[in-house]
């Protein structure tokens, strides 16, 4: 069953919540959905509403227009989107396949709702994985020397691709501003620590040099700076003094499977609003 | 600040958010928090709206009435409640005070928006702490033979008392169907064990002969049948094999405090409704 | 490294822990890992003891008969051991293939230290994927008419390939007592419920409609009596009413494999001894 | 029953474990319970091992000259200690009573072996309930002026009152490195936020501002560097975009309670050592 989702964020004001469920439902609009919050600090009202497009008085590429009143009024920033237009996405990996392997799977048995068209990597050790999945799969190894070319070649094809989601798969390298910049907010990665602590690199060696009891994983959106993106999903799992970094490395893994994917599913079900470096995430 | 809340259950029907949020704002009310949920398998619509009072056009004592058109036409339960009515809580105990103390303390630092008028105990334990918090203490033994008449004299007593909700702190007696009846929805259970693992007498020793590796606490609505009525709230905690039966009462007693107190605050803020023996919490 | 492991269970009494550790250090092995318990209510010692095989002066075909002076004196049962004896794993599964490809995948990833020569379902759907990874593949259609005959014939292949342990990966048949017989502490299940919680079958609908807030899953030995075995490892996930049946599911997929793989990786790595129908596991 | 705890460190060698068990069995000693790690990366051994006093064939005055000879052959660290030695522990409270009064009933409750003669605090509010569990109370207000006075007499009273244990529940202040030499190792502090991350002030408002859809508390040694010290346990609890800052410090508060008293209780007990900025829990 199809359905609209909008995404709505404004100041606070009387009225919201009324008029927005009174649009759909003076066009005929079911609602299945519906979900707010006002951050009282900054006095910030958040919405997503979702209702069946079945019946709906107007046509989907009409309703932004229709819409733009409401929108006005209350200086809504919003985003208006189809559940039949099934997001795409692009996978970044390296060496390590755990994460994207569990992307595949998790497609593959309808836990995302999305097309994967293609799988891009610095290394050529997921191509026969990523192939048996059909899907296409680039190998763009990263150097100094070629950063800004081969970040360049990337963007064109995403674009080409018309790629909706970047997701970084345990992808490794930093990608430049420029870069970051075309897709904001469009791309999720997966850091395994508990952010913010243990930025950077090796943070199961960091935890374990740290003697911490309870190591973590943390998806965020990517901005310029590095592992300091708005948070999407974190979670934790005990560890002991018997466990060695192979074993805290071991352990991670299944967080980092856990936490990317929850990050991705709820992105593609248009159930995050990104505001103040932070996220509401309207599970 | 003050604040009207009402709480609907009714079949999903079209426009059911959209009158429920004109209702409000038309009478000039300001939403401060909404929440709802449709339960696709029975096709029943839930809500909790709640806004702020000041500036709201009908008086609290005519909100029902003038509510009522709109509860008709949709075939609605619904509740209305005040946040300046501050509900009166009794508490039940028996000789483990453990509950009980971690509800008085709770209480004092704010983090419970009721008054506690009574505590009613079939021990004396608790006499002198009770009183340290300046709330009145009574002492009702039951036996098998003064069962029927101590039930007929506690529920005058909480009916003169205006008792609102009745919190069962680890208080060990079961209620009969007569007293259930008067309290419908209003007498919160802490249950030892993670149910429906484990229910009745011991839960802590048939979970140690049982070989589990992880406990729990379970709080929720009493029925006439034993620790069978609609859960509230729910923890586990993780023990091994090292435990004796006395260290899962430790680990447990953490777990009951923490679920019991859950489940109090939300129906003291009025997130709770039942349903089919199940709870939506909007939380 | 190769090394040995002891696991000892006996009537505590003084100088087991003194006499064991001696019986290793006077034939020159250095002690690894050693762990003990001893459970006060059966007044019964437990240990697991782990030494380097390198310089040990007792060839490992000759140590069971020299420790057996001792382990008569004790009256214990023990078992011995060697990381070089990796053991042979047959996985029986069904049509839910979630469990049996995380434990090829983890396998594949050197997280499970065995070999695993076959994978046994009634159904032929994981046939691909299990050929992809250079596994023999049978499918044994199970019906109630069938079904002696399938066990025997299942029973004579484990014991021709020398199956030292048997994982069911969401098998859904029942075994038999003269099968399980056969491999006594040495099939381990995944049940999708945190037992004793919802025994037998459609877990998660079972749990939907009690209304519970937390779900689990339980990996356990297999016994004759239905989900009643000892209980190897569990685990729990938080669910809320928005949660769908499906959404159980799904949950409780990340739930089922992360504890039917802790389980298997303890019994391979012999963490486990099994008594009174309850685990001690040294991890 | 009384029992005698050795706890040691020493770098690995073969017969370690042999030779302390063998001490305690010639000297008739039943062993209770033994656990024993060894840390690979800097080939360290750990052990604690407990034996029953009753019948033991050396008077507890005696055992640490008969164990020298050991103890120097393998160059160990190692502590003796005797279960009838009930540690004295000082709490050290502020203004927020939550820690301290969740110490108070613990040790009434027997959770907590040891005796408390004295709490000390920088303000009176504690005075009264303080005095209710028959406990002395000074109130010592510390400003950057007497800062050196006030620790140097709350250093005499400790050494007056033989204080084995420092316990700060939420004290606040800083002490100086000449106070905390003097009790190396002995001092406890519960940080409200799961460390290395939110060092500092105000760990509640730099995890809302950040973003964190997870909190924590973490129990640690102090050491000189600021919330740097071996960490014992932490603990965390999941929040959302709903929850203010009032909130996470109502969520906080139980893991405070829960992970301050683990430490305690697990040092009480003997089962900590430090090593390496880092511990080992015997639990």
């Amino acid at each position: 069953m199809n359905s609209a989702i909008l995404l709505i964020s404004c100041p606070d004001k009387k009225g919201i919540t009324a008029q927005v469920s009174a649009f759909i439902y003076e066009n005929n609009g079911n609602i299945e959905h519906a979900d707010q919050h006002i951050d009282n600090q900054t006095n910030t009202f958040f919405m997503r509403i979702e209702w069946a497009s079945k019946n709906f008085s107007i046509k989907n590429e009409n309703i932004a227009k229709e819409f733009s009143t409401l929108a006005k009024k209350f200086n809504m920033h919003y985003s208006l989107s189809f559940s039949e237009d099934v997001p795409r996405v692009a996978i970044f990996a390296s060496r390590d396949l755990n994460c994207l392997y569990d992307l595949l799977l998790r497609h593959r048995e309808g836990q995302l709702r999305c097309k994967i068209p293609l799988v891009i990597s610095n290394h050529g050790n997921a191509q026969r994985t990523v192939k048996d999945f059909d899907i296409k799969f680039f190998e763009f190894p990263v150097t100094k020397k070629n950063k800004t070319r081969v970040e360049s070649k990337t963007a064109d094809l995403l674009i080409k691709e018309k790629i909706d989601l970047i997701v970084l798969a345990r992808y490794g390298q930093i990608l430049t501003r420029k870069f970051l910049d075309k897709f904001p907010n469009r791309i999720i990665n997966i850091h395994h620590s508990f952010l913010p602590a243990f930025v950077g690199e090796d943070p199961y060696g960091q935890a374990y040099r740290r003697g911490v009891k309870i190591i973590g994983a943390t998806s965020h959106y990517v901005t310029e700076e590095l592992d300091a993106g708005p948070i999407i999903e974190q979670d934790t799992a005990r560890i002991n003094h018997r466990d060695t970094i192979g074993d805290l490395k071991i352990k991670g893994r299944d967080l980092e499977k856990i936490v990317l994917s929850r990050a991705v599913r709820w992105h593609l079900e248009r159930k995050i609003l990104v505001y103040n470096n932070k996220t509401v995430v309207f599970d």
